[in-house]
């Protein structure tokens, strides 16, 4: 917004490399407004231009800013003593995010350019398979031992707390390392100077496994409202820290995994403006040609029904209508159950709660759609005479339809993703096609059912 | 999960009143725990008895992580004066959110109850309009003048912190309460005891404005990776602050009303297991019946082919089959652009660019498609002889269809949030029916054109 804001004049600056203004006027930003700015500059050279220009120190801070595509390229124009000084600079965590979207050998090369203390930092990062706690963590936290005074914590803190990413909490671990308490800065901020750490832990703390899913991160944050949380391998040691600004940054990516995967499409994984054409044709192809084959149910079972047709052609009038509101109460029962479940508001041992209150809201809901239907029929019939002598059947016939129809959707809709979910698989992926295939058919089986029980000897 | 667990014994001691001996197992338990156990007794009454078991302090931070539902539900039990001590103990945004749940006389009961500072820290709190920045701020902050050292600044903290929500950040003021800068706590911890200070200081600060949108906090939030951000009035002075785990909430409730409305429902705006099922159905039966009335038109579009389907009843077999693909390509097209608007991935200024690959992919997508159903019909021919002597032109007839349906879906459904954004409405309510309606109509129509020109002299 203020790259579009301010653009033009940073353009012509830089078309005319008129790089002293350019870089007195890029003093005036914040690191994260200078990544918004890089952004916008159309050519990668100019980014370059620019991105030099920044002292040092603003460089690597508006580096860790910028998406990881634009990081990419403006390494391939940066000089390999540039690119060295920003990736040893970089917090780990987000260097961590860079290195792995890295082709293998060019990862390689980058931990290469690393010190030794760095890399190793880097390779232990790495070591945690994706989507872990382990590959959100930075080991940058202050750790110390419960027999310090709050004045040798406050005088530790000043030497050595340069490079620790917050110092929000400070780490109280026993002699092998392993986490014993946490205690807020606040808490030693609000104590006597003389006051022993001992004094101050309660032994009561949260805290992470580095090799749980990140997931996991997410509902620690928000049940214990916390800001970072330390991060132990499985034996309690402490391993790193993760603060909640990347934590923020995973629930956003779930929430857009969720709804692009509830759209019908697999998760894109990359942003909409950015990823190319056929990698995001290939992401959507899959799922339309799964739910394609399903519906092609649909022409079998409309071809078992093609006589009922053949002698009635009215009913075949409202089969879109009656699909499609099959379809719609079952994408939005399946929406609601699988956000619940996501959330944790219900779990698959609640199915009993689920499909008792989605059965009756089906009849209700069909009910209403029922009426709506019978209404219009009739409307229809005094103004037009669409329908013939047997139109009170024909409504009927399509009343019935619409309750059945309804209740199905609504049913199949939130018992699929309990039914999945029971599986171990993403209630996500894979209802929509399912409850679209299995609601269009038996909508239809059940649609002309109706028809044959009521209009047999009429119509049909 | 946890409650689940541990449950049993803790409801043997409920049930048989052993008081002592459930205080000493309540004890072991967070705040956070004891939260989650509270909500998982499912009688009120027990829940009261537990809840008075817990220590003051506890009680009002076991509160505090409680959902307002059963907020509400334990203050009915609890006496006035507990329910006062807790009111007057809540953290103001925690306060807020509850009064607001509640109807306004008793609103106004329990701003009675507090003291007359926290009354008036309420009353500021509550003047903010629902989803705006004011709502979520805490007042509790610690704002100094610059001229202070940094020891004068520990001094003070340890004097009057203890009220202050976070001590992460430090506020500068001027002599009208003006935000002049912030400081975060590592500077100053890492700073020697006597500098000032106005040395620390580089006027370069992030704020919120109380009466913006709670979304923009999002936003800001994430931009700049903070765990805390002051708010300041129009003209610029300090408020309060908003800490990132209010934020995170508003951020998932977002991606949650999101989901909901993708999904063909209200947003709502209650955990789905807690909202009755009368409230649930209002919520549902609204979209329900307007995506019904659009789906209406199908009968008519339909009907308007009434002959064509009495002289070939085979195009009827196909038209599931045909709109569920120009409905599933449209929700992928919309739920794509619904999302990368909201992640601000693009902007409605970027249409042409959506605009021409959702073209281009719509194309793909639906040649796709078309090559799967020639192939099925043809497979079925070779089979069964379903389709009689025409069966090429009738293959040809739903491939053709299958490309323009497909293209049609993918435009509509990424051009209509663009244009609903455009005007200023949410693109997430109000896209899926429209584009249902749209596509499955021209859709119809579409498809029984091309069968007309392909089929005429033929099989119509």
């Amino acid at each position: 917004m203020l790259g579009n804001l301010i653009f033009p004049e940073i353009e012509d600056l830089i078309k005319n490399r008129n790089l002293a203004t350019l870089r007195e006027v890029l003093a005036e930003y914040s690191p994260a407004d200078l990544a918004d700015l890089l952004t916008d500059i159309p050519s990668e050279m100019d980014q370059a231009v620019m991105f030099r220009l920044l002292p040092k120190d603003v460089a690597t801070d508006t580096f860790e800013y910028l998406d990881v595509e634009i990081q990419l390229a403006l390494m391939k124009s940066l000089g390999r003593e540039e690119v060295s000084h920003i990736l040893n600079d970089m917090s780990p965590d987000d260097r961590t995010a860079l290195l792995e979207e890295l082709p293998a050998p060019v990862t390689k090369q980058m931990l290469m350019m690393l010190t030794p203390e760095e890399r190793s930092i880097a390779n232990k990062l790495l070591g945690y398979k994706e989507n872990t706690i382990g590959r959100l963590m930075t080991p940058d936290y202050i750790a110390i031992r419960e027999d310090l005074t709050v004045e040798d914590v406050l005088a530790n803190i000043r030497q050595f707390g340069k490079d620790s990413e917050t110092l929000n909490v400070i780490y109280i671990i026993d002699e092998k390392g392993k986490l014993i308490d946490d205690i807020r800065i606040r808490e030693i901020l609000l104590s006597p100077l003389e006051r022993r750490l001992s004094d101050l832990m309660d032994g009561n703390f949260v805290h992470l496994v580095a090799n749980d899913d990140q997931e996991t991160a997410v509902e620690v944050f928000k049940k214990h409202d916390r800001t970072v949380l330390p991060v132990t391998d499985n034996t309690g040691i402490l391993m790193g820290i993760v603060t909640i600004d990347d934590v923020l940054d995973v629930a956003e990516e779930e929430a857009t995994e969720d709804i692009q995967k509830l759209g019908g499409s697999e998760a894109l994984e990359e942003p909409y403006s950015t990823i190319s054409l056929f990698g995001m044709i290939k992401k959507r192809a899959g799922w339309l040609s799964v739910l394609f084959l399903g519906e092609m149910l649909t022409a079998s079972a409309m071809g078992f029904f093609e006589h009922e047709i053949e002698r009635a052609v009215v009913l075949a009038l409202f089969v879109p209508l009656i699909i499609s509101s099959g379809g719609n109460s079952g994408s939005q029962a399946s929406t609601l159950v699988i956000r619940a479940l996501s959330l944790g508001e219900i779990k698959v041992m609640d199915w009993w709660f689920v499909i008792k209150r989605e059965f009756l809201s089906g009849l209700v809901l069909g009910g209403i759609l029922a009426i709506i239907g019978f209404i219009r029929i009739m409307i229809f019939q005094y103004s037009f005479h669409t329908y013939g002598e047997h139109w009170v059947l024909i409504g009927l016939t399509v009343a019935f339809a619409l309750v059945g129809v309804v209740t199905w959707g609504t049913l199949t809709g939130s018992a699929l993703p309990l039914v999945i979910k029971k599986l171990g698989l993403d209630p996500a992926t894979s209802s929509a096609p399912f409850v679209a295939t299995m609601v269009d058919v038996t909508g239809l089986i059940l649609y002309f059912g109706i028809a044959m029980i009521l209009l047999s000897g009429k119509l049909l």
